[in-house]
């Protein structure tokens, strides 16, 4: 059996992610050159494009095809952008660097974070909303993408999590308090990326079900081995420091519970994410190599 | 001839308007109360109502009811309510007071405010999507909603135009860079809740087209009077500070041209609102009304 590569297929599904999302904006065909600039910066500064790349491998899966999916890829990753520049705000984390460049406030200033954060987080919905309407066939199917990534994105998931994050600084908080605050400010997006992806694929409302599944389980072990590698990851790899959740007595899962016991619940939640999947043909393969992958990452 | 009684027909929508925006940002209904409560703190702290006054009198002009248009009504005034809760931020105006209250990041803090502003956003666009997906037979006439409030709103419209707010400061500006800044600070948003509501009233294409301009001049027409109660209003009656323009040497219609041709700009913009009027029966008595109002008021 020849093994799926997936290292050829990220690579592939980033650069048609990353063309779309150029389309939409390219600071030379705005008027307004500084806010297109920052939107750009911050929107086409590399990162690994997981959601999207969640989205479109979700409407694969269900034999949809990547361009189906497109749309809601440049939607969810239009969204992660946006809470990242305002997460990284003086007032929020107070961050200067992302990905070893300056960090959008510093590149350009807070005010223009702040509306390059806003502009993102509207034009995601724009690009839905354009895509449905050239599309006679699927106004319904667009509403309902909206309504999920609106809910997930709002004050029922992603901003609460955040807040929630905000305030449990500091405080020392239990696992079950850890996995709900994760559940909202990094699940809700990753499961709405893949459900979104399944309805824009066309997938049966069992598939999505199941999909959804796979999703929360992947998310969760994603932000797992995140606390893992700042634990014992290496900086040359990983491209940043590490060690500085511990220093800022942050409440990680190792923290709570240890490394080893994290790692082994990271592999619980892989183990059930692929079995979620285990009525899919060979069209799931890289949504179960991106699971694998999740585990063996050491950045 | 009765004449139209404009005040209670205001008060009547304000009401209805207020129940229907409360029950989405209720705190009590939410587990994450500080959120929900600086949402609405922000969003329950009265106003004019301008944008759902208009977005419901526009439904009712074409013949369609005040429940067609509530939910596009609550779209424009969260997004409305998110725009001064970032304009006020320390990175941008740098406002402590609006409506004689604390403003949020000041009666809450920076980071929530961000927040609260981001939450109200999004929510915004889930108000839309639910509705739409509640009424089956509208799905096409929702998502044209979205994605002319996504475009008013986002880096064509209002979030640029607060772009070119800010660089304009302290420099000086033309009439035309003026007029220009305006049509998309808070011109486009005003457009837009008349198109949205001419669209869920079930308006042709002619008649929204009419309402688009009616609605232009407008906005053009209140920014105009902004600016020159700003010079000449009573401190008393308008309930904040006035000659705060010129003492920030702010760039206005008076400042550019005078009070009097203000004045006389003013009238005929809404001399023109009216025109746009012309063929639309007593069902438009809300706006024509809405239109002498915005040349009369005080405050």
């Amino acid at each position: 059996m020849k093994l799926f590569d997936l290292s050829s297929y990220l690579s592939r599904k980033r650069d048609s992610i990353e063309a779309a999302l150029k389309a939409w904006v390219d600071p030379t065909a705005h008027e307004n050159h500084r806010l297109a600039e920052a939107m750009a910066y911050s929107l086409m500064a590399g990162g690994k494009r997981m959601r999207p790349v969640l989205c479109i491998a979700a409407a694969e899966s269900v034999g949809g095809g990547e361009k189906d999916a497109l749309p809601g890829a440049c939607a969810v990753e239009m969204i992660h952008t946006y809470s990242l520049i305002h997460d990284d705000l003086p007032a929020m984390d107070d961050d200067t660097l992302r990905r070893g460049k300056p960090t959008c406030h510093v590149a350009f200033d807070e005010a223009t974070a702040v509306l390059a954060g806003d502009a993102l987080l509207t034009l995601a919905f724009e690009v839905l909303a354009t895509y449905g309407l050239s599309r006679g066939d699927r106004p319904g199917k667009t509403l309902e993408v909206i309504r999920i990534l609106s809910h997930a994105a709002g004050p029922s998931g992603m901003v609460r999590g955040q807040m929630e994050d905000m305030a449990a600084q500091g405080a020392s908080c239990h696992l079950n308090q850890l996995r709900h605050m994760h559940a909202l400010k990094t699940g809700a997006l990753i499961v709405a990326s893949v459900e979104i992806g399944a309805i824009l694929g066309g997938g049966s409302e069992d598939r999505i079900h199941k999909l959804k599944h796979y999703a929360h389980e992947l998310g969760l072990a994603f932000q797992i081995i995140d606390d893992v590698l700042n634990v014992e990851g290496d900086p040359r790899i990983m491209g940043k420091a590490t060690g500085t959740d511990s220093f800022k007595k942050k409440s990680t899962y190792p923290a709570l519970m240890g490394v080893e016991a994290s790692k082994a619940l990271a592999k619980a939640c892989i183990d059930s994410a692929l079995h979620a999947l285990k009525d899919f043909d060979t069209k799931a393969e890289p949504l179960r190599a991106i699971a694998a992958y999740v585990l063996e990452r050491k950045r």
